[in-house]
């Protein structure tokens, strides 16, 4: 994948597509794209090439790329995989800059196919040409009628164009996805099928759409992407420009990780990191065609909410309680109305109406379009509220037009969003919702999904509101430190693993080590009784397992027996291993915590943190951020744990140092981003957090080369 | 709601039906059914009955009720909730035997209505009359088009009759979800709007229902129900019978549930509990109109997975990641074939295609239906495998219909699952799609949707399994056992909830009991050192927030200092409290667990469970179970929470004593049942877990009348 994205305006949108491979046999992948080209409505040239034919679908063909006509923007190489890489030096030759390579045989092919592959790419660099794929099914733009591919996915001419553009990392599966969107009345503008990635990919793509006036939401179906810090810069620009990426991430499982390796031989970070950026940025995960449907239709709104209150209004008490529902388990709350509010819809609601929120009018409304829209009306201007739900029964027929046209003209009082809870079989042909796509009022299929959809809209929103509020990240604390790191990949001991820790500024308990011939000698504890005391090795980084640390050490007597035990205990566990001495270290109070750091090779240095061993180990409360981190970033990771209440005063206990805990965090994550060369893994675990500050009590740091 | 359900055919499929209240205005309630029954196809007699009028809807008009003629199985009552007990009085004179009443204005609607309708439930069982209702829209029945209904959900008559019986608590929301259900090829039989179940309610319906054979599969749209034992015998019962109910749960929130009692007065007991009786029965909880359609789909080939193992084949690579997640999340497996289905698939793949589960036979096998179905063959009959999930692009045209003859073959082979991840825009039409229809193969919209119905399948069946393996509950270990408690509701104070557990068998820390006077004289601690010295009063159940406990007291010193602060302390506290003395008791150690039963208004005696304050207060990770409890369901109660392998042997830790904790659950729930008409709560928190037994370290017992 290339470092910087091009202007792929001629790639998506070409004046001239040669077809190297053309064919008249509709079997062959060659045999296709020019005849599908033409059935699709494709406006500019199309050249097959192929020295064995003279015509092919009833155009004239050319022996080879140099005899094709300019301008030619495009290349689709549909020819066996050894031959690929001539075609390519052939694409330079005659000046095209873009090529679409179907064929199959790289880098998902084993060994042979991966160097095929790497020749493609310095191919590729040596001429000029940028291209998508190889092992790839084509691109489509449906704004200007290109289909540039093969298969049943470019086989339906009548797929409406939309605002949504879409890059898959499977292609086949990519197409039947637009098939069932289009279903639902989402229409896209460019979808691509990246295949092997060797040049243009994924993060080029999505880089390039989300840029895009006539692009909306971009979508991506994703196994895995090769630069994490470039995904998070594409959702930190998507929040910028309020436009979504909806991303439908697969290869979670461990299953599903494997299959995607053996089928792409892809590039598949650990899920929870991708998790993480998702969450920081202005992304929205989806994981099927509704959720993509829904949440495209709710952005084609180009309304954001200015907060998580929704009011709902119903004719059937039963969607209000479903709507209620799913609106808490999306995040979004349905406060009390204003008293101004309730008296407006007290003068316009019918006997039995309940006027909480939500609001349910009852059937007793239906057909009376006129005053439930009056009441929509007082409902979306209650200054308690932020986004309005409207599910009405009346839609059909004349009624339902006239509906329709209210409602519409109460969203265009506003800037709010206004959902439609639709609930009935759509019709595309019927008269309101034509009236609420033309005026992009939301209408999503069931209570459920509606409530999903305000949700999206809340969390994007809400995202967003706080990156504009704190562009710039907060300065740096203090200068990158200088390590004094032994070479090589290894472990450091918990002593040597300190004096990083202590370089960066973070606390923890006194600690002495003593040599293993000092102990007999030993006239008191080098630091105040009660101790741990613990083997410093190199070589064992499982210390309790070795059996090799003792706790609560009281006395000279213990002290000096906990250390000729420890030192046995080590030589017994793993004989041979480099003993530097026993540590003693004071004992420390206090509430749990594990702060970690590992370099991933995707997103590089990430901090880890969670409260207490249980919580992190069976119940998987950690969070997630990215290497360095501010104060800011620091907090969210520490709040967006279940268990982080414990540290702010839980059932009636002292609120302790969240804020010397937040330092930690920050300060390691300096110390994994600026030795991110070295260090391979931090792990303080315990650090133990009090009401008047932290203390780290062991330490681990692991190099690589 | 009655005790017992009756003979509901009658009312289903009543040989004529009376329309008390009908008018010739359609938009009076009244002036709708004899309409809409004449319009979809009703073949029973109409008898219209309203003294104002001779003719309704074209048919002959009675004075009342006695004038109909025989035989009139049903009156559908449209008149002012007023008259309503009248005209039940009508029906039992005319000898009709059942009634839906429309009329709204009983429960939901205030005190006067709850008068009435109480007045209504006297009148109908002395006049022997079953009803629906009141507040109700109607009922379906669509195999024999019995539309009994007003409003638009009985305007189409094009609904197709399936196997499907849906109740709902929500009239309006339930024929909105028929439509869209049936728009998406799933077929009702009947249809109820239960409205204010005055009578006939949603348990009657739902056990009526689910013994019929012409029902597959029930659904319920409830807010709650009053009889939770009840709910349990029909999961127990639809277990049995191999039938699912789709339970669509709504007003679980705190809103959510705050709007169901506005608007229908329903009972909602806890969530969690209702949770707990859904994972015990043959309950899928559902939360969409989609999840309501693959559950019933799938259901619909009426087999069930021996086991969670899934072998899926596509087409495309990237659906084969995505639906090995979602299997994943669905707590389906995809093992390793065995090594001679491998074998016999190699013979027919093609190159390059994946053979590792899931298979990906890539998009060269399109149009090779023959060869895809071979496969498929090899792959259901794996021993290794349960179900299989197909995903096969070429479905279209004369090919998909020899396909899908070819996969019925298949289908028909085998006794296992076969479902078809269908992913392209449905279309009735379709021959392949009527020949999975005609051989009940489900097909399922996304791959996603796919993995969602293969994992209800194997929960269903996995519970069905257990409960078929051992139907009788063991027998309980002991007699009820006497409680000397005082009278009235209250709370007791530790040392009297001690015994209550004490009598029951449940061991706790050595405890002893020093009235306040006694404290000075104390010579020695009555319990070994270290103790924990608390207030014991039944007016302070919170004692460490009354600042009257002291942990960890070490010798008589700290012993008598410790009671009298704490004497101080709970008197500082809550002046007037009634303190029965110090409470002195040994420390334990150990895992510390809660234990705890509550008598539910809905469910009676329930018991909970969790390990840990942070796991169950900020995690929620705690499971519940209904009193009394045997030790295999003490046992699953215990597997059920997150965190349980802390107790069995967590991190090289010796196992605990986790038949010991299984037995203290088995007599806290013994100690709940045998008292349930005294014991309003229990809380056993913290109970010590060691290696060697259980201790439980505090203890409280509230009382109610």
């Amino acid at each position: 994948m290339s470092e910087a994205a091009g202007d792929f305006s001629r790639l998506l949108n070409p004046r001239g597509i040669a077809v190297v491979g053309a064919s008249n046999d509709p079997q062959r992948i060659g045999g296709q794209p020019a005849k599908i080209l033409q059935d699709t409505g494709y406006r500019g040239a199309i050249y097959p090439v192929n020295p064995k034919y003279s015509e092919v679908s009833g155009l004239a063909c050319y022996p080879d790329l140099r005899a094709v006509p300019r301008p030619c923007d495009v290349a689709i190489i549909a020819v066996n995989a050894a031959v690929v890489p001539r075609s390519i030096r052939d694409c330079g030759a005659a000046g095209i800059p873009f090529a679409i390579i179907f064929s199959a045989g790289f880098r998902e092919a084993g060994k042979a196919g991966a160097a095929r592959e790497a020749e493609l790419k310095v191919v590729a660099r040596e001429a000029g040409v940028r291209f998508i794929g190889p092992n790839c099914i084509g691109t489509m733009n449906l704004k200007d009628r290109v289909y540039c591919g093969f298969g049943a996915g470019f086989a339906n001419p009548d797929l409406k164009a939309g605002t949504v553009a879409f890059v898959s990392q499977s292609g086949g599966f990519a197409f039947s996805v637009v098939g069932l969107a289009d279903h639902e009345g989402i229409g896209f503008n460019y979808v691509v099928s990246a295949g092997n990635e060797a040049d243009i990919g994924t993060l080029d793509l999505m880089a390039d759409f989300i840029e895009r006036d006539d692009v909306e939401a971009v979508v991506s179906y994703m196994e895995g992407v090769s630069d994490g810090a470039r995904l998070r810069a594409i959702g930190r620009r998507a929040l910028e420009l309020g436009k979504p990426v909806l991303v439908w991430k697969v290869g979670n499982s461990a299953i599903g990780r494997a299959a995607a390796e053996s089928h792409t031989a892809s590039m598949t970070a650990s899920y929870a990191l991708y998790r993480a950026a998702f969450a920081e940025g202005g992304f929205i995960e989806i994981e099927d065609v509704h959720q993509l449907v829904d949440a495209a239709r709710a952005f084609g709104a180009r309304r954001l909410p200015r907060g998580r209150r929704v009011a709902v209004v119903t004719t059937s008490g039963g969607s209000g309680v479903l709507i209620a529902d799913a609106c808490d388990r999306h995040g979004l709350e349905l406060p009390r109305l204003a008293a101004g509010t309730v008296r407006a819809i007290e003068q316009l609601a019918p006997q039995y109406a309940s006027l909480a929120n939500p609001v349910d009018l009852t059937a007793q409304v239906t057909g009376d379009h006129e005053r439930v829209n009056r009441i929509c009306a007082h409902l979306v201007a209650d200054p308690n509220i932020d986004q309005l739900i409207v599910r009405y029964g009346g839609v059909q027929g004349a009624r339902g037009e006239a509906w329709a046209n209210g409602i519409a003209a109460v969203a265009g009082a506003t800037d709010k969003p206004v959902l439609i809870a639709w609930s009935r079989v759509p019709d595309p042909a019927q008269a309101s919702m034509q009236i609420l796509d033309r005026h992009r009022i939301p209408w999503l299929l069931t209570p459920t999904r509606t409530a999903y959809a305000a949700g999206v809209l809340n969390h994007f929103a809400r995202r967003r509101e706080r990156l504009l509020a704190r562009p710039d990240p907060q300065p740096r604390p203090f200068a990158p430190r200088r390590l004094d790191l032994p070479s090589g990949a290894c472990k450091l001991s918990e002593h040597e693993s300190r004096a990083c820790l202590a370089a960066y500024g973070v606390p923890a308990t006194r600690a002495r080590l003593i040599a293993p011939d000092a102990i007999d000698g030993l006239a008191r504890s080098p630091v105040p009784y009660p101790l741990a005391v613990k083997i410093d090795s190199p070589d064992i980084a499982h210390k309790t397992e070795a059996g090799a640390v003792r706790l609560d050490v009281r006395n000279l007597k213990e002290l000096k027996q906990a250390a000729r035990e420890i030192l046995a205990a080590a030589r017994r566990h793993q004989p041979g291993a480099r003993l530097n001495g026993v540590l003693i270290a004071e004992m420390a109070r206090g509430a749990e915590v594990i702060v970690g750091a590992v370099n991933d090779r995707f997103f590089g240095p990430v901090v880890m943190f969670g409260l207490g061993g249980v919580a992190i180990e069976l119940l998987h409360d950690v969070s997630y951020g990215f290497a360095p981190l501010d104060r800011e970033a620091a907090h969210d990771m520490i709040r967006a744990t279940r268990a982080h209440p414990l540290l702010t005063g839980y059932r009636g206990q002292p609120p302790l140092a969240v804020e010397a805990l937040a330092d930690v965090l920050v300060h390691v994550s300096l110390l994994a981003a600026d030795h991110a060369g070295r260090i391979a893994e931090i792990d303080v675990n315990p650090l133990f957090v009090s009401a008047t500050g932290v203390l780290a009590a062991d330490a681990l740091v692991v190099l690589r080369d």
